[in-house]
C-alpha cells in the first residue's frame, strides 16, 4: 500500500494519501484547500485514482480541500455524520468500511473534540483526527466537545489498540509527525493522570477562539463547496 | 530499527532519529538547536541512549543541536570534513560507517550545496541533506556550492540508488516530507531537463541571503559550541 503523510504549515494539519499501488486507487484524509494545487499535482504525478476524500471531522481551523479535488478529479467525497451537513456523497458512520483497491479503512467514532469526530484504522495505522495528537489531544471546549468523552473515546477505543499501532494525528504543533499507541499510553502529559485530571487540564487551557472557527465550521459542513 | 522525522517549523528543517531498539543505542542527523529540549525529552521517554550526532552539513539557516545533545546526553558529535571546523568529535569522509547497534549508516559525499554536503544511506532510505530535496534541490550559491557539481552527485550518487529508496531531505518548505528515488527521477522539475538546463535554472533562482548565515555557518562549524 502506498502511504505518504503531507503537511500544511499554516494550520499545522496533515494531509494523509493511501493508494493500492496495483489499481491505483486511492483516498485522501483531511486535504486542506490552500494545498489543493500541490495535492493534485501530487497525485497526478503518482497516477493515483482518487475515488474517495474525507475528513476526520469538521475542523474549525482550516477549510477542507474535498470539495474541490471532487471538481478537479471526480472523486466521492463524504464527512462523519454531524448536523447540518450538506454536499457529501457519503456519510461516515460508526464501523462504516471505506474501499479502495484491495484495501478497507474502517472508522470508529471517536467524539470528544467535536461530537462526531472519526477516526480510521488500516492495517497498523489510525488516523486520530483531533482526538488524539501525539503527547496531547485536541481542544473541547467547543462544537460540542466534551473532555469527558475524549478521554474514554482515547482510552477505550484507541487504547485498545495493539501498542505498536502508528498514531497519525490531524495536526501537530511541535514537529512530532507520527507516535504509537504505547508511546501516547506512557507518555501523554495529559493522559497518565487518570480521567479526573485528564478534564481538569483540559477545562483550564484557556486557549484562544479559533480565528477562523465562523468561516471554517459553515464551509466544512458544506464540504468546502 | 527504530525511525522518526522530527520538523522544525522555523526553519524547515528535518531532524532524523535512527535507533536500535534492542541496544537502545541512537543517532540523531540534522538536529536544531531550537529543538534541544523537545528532542532530549523524546530520546529520554524512549531511552535511547544517543551514541553520535551528526550533520549531513554545514548550515547556513540555523545552527545546529548537535553541540547541546553532547552537553545534555555525552553523546559524539560529527561533522562531515570542512575548512575551519572545530570541536567535532569526529570528522565524516566520503565512504565512512557509523554503527549504532546492529546498524550501520553509510556517508557519501553530494557535495554541490557546500563542498562537503554528505548525504547518508542505510537499508531502503537516503538522507539527502540540502542536495535533493522531494521535487527541488538545495541553493548552490553560497558556501562554496556549485550547480554541476549538485547536478553530479545527485544523477551519479543518488538516482543509481534503488528506484524505491525512500528519499529524506534536510529541509522541505512545501509540506512534502519525503520522496522516491523513483519520483525524483521522474518528477523533480530541475531534474528533468539534463545538466545544461539545471545549471541555468540554479543560477536563475535570485533567492534571497539567508539571513541567519552569519550567525549560522560560524555556530555549525563549532558544532554548535
Amino acid at each position: 500500500m502506498f502511504f505518504r503523510q503531507l503537511f500544511d504549515k499554516e494550520s499545522s494539519t496533515y494531509t494523509y494519501i493511501l493508494a493500492d499501488e496495483t489499481t491505483k486507487e486511492a483516498i485522501v484524509i483531511d486535504a486542506v484547500i490552500e494545498q489543493h494545487e500541490r495535492d493534485v499535482k501530487f497525485l497526478q504525478e503518482l497516477g493515483f485514482k482518487v475515488i474517495y476524500a474525507f475528513d476526520t471531522h469538521i475542523h474549525a481551523d482550516h477549510v477542507t480541500g474535498m470539495g474541490k479535488l471532487k471538481q478537479a478529479l471526480g472523486c466521492k467525497i463524504g464527512q462523519p455524520d454531524t448536523d447540518g451537513l450538506t454536499n457529501a456523497d457519503f456519510v461516515i458512520h460508526d464501523g462504516d468500511s471505506i474501499t479502495f483497491g484491495q484495501y478497507k479503512i474502517k472508522a470508529i467514532k471517536t467524539p470528544g473534540h467535536t461530537n462526531t469526530d472519526t477516526s480510521y484504522i488500516i492495517d497498523n495505522r489510525v488516523f486520530t483526527g483531533d482526538c488524539l495528537f501525539v503527547r496531547g489531544t485536541g481542544r473541547t471546549d467547543f462544537q460540542s466537545g466534551s473532555a469527558k468523552t475524549m478521554y474514554e473515546s482515547i482510552t477505550q477505543k484507541l487504547f485498545i489498540l495493539p501498542d505498536n499501532t502508528l498514531v497519525y494525528p490531524a495536526h501537530d504543533y511541535k514537529g512530532m509527525m507520527l507516535s504509537t499507541i504505547a508511546e501516547e499510553k506512557h507518555f501523554n502529559p495529559r493522559l497518565t493522570k487518570g480521567k479526573d485530571k485528564f478534564i481538569e487540564i483540559m477545562e483550564n487551557l484557556n486557549l484562544p477562539h479559533p480565528h477562523k472557527i465562523d468561516i471554517a465550521v459553515p464551509a466544512n459542513l458544506a464540504c468546502g463547496l
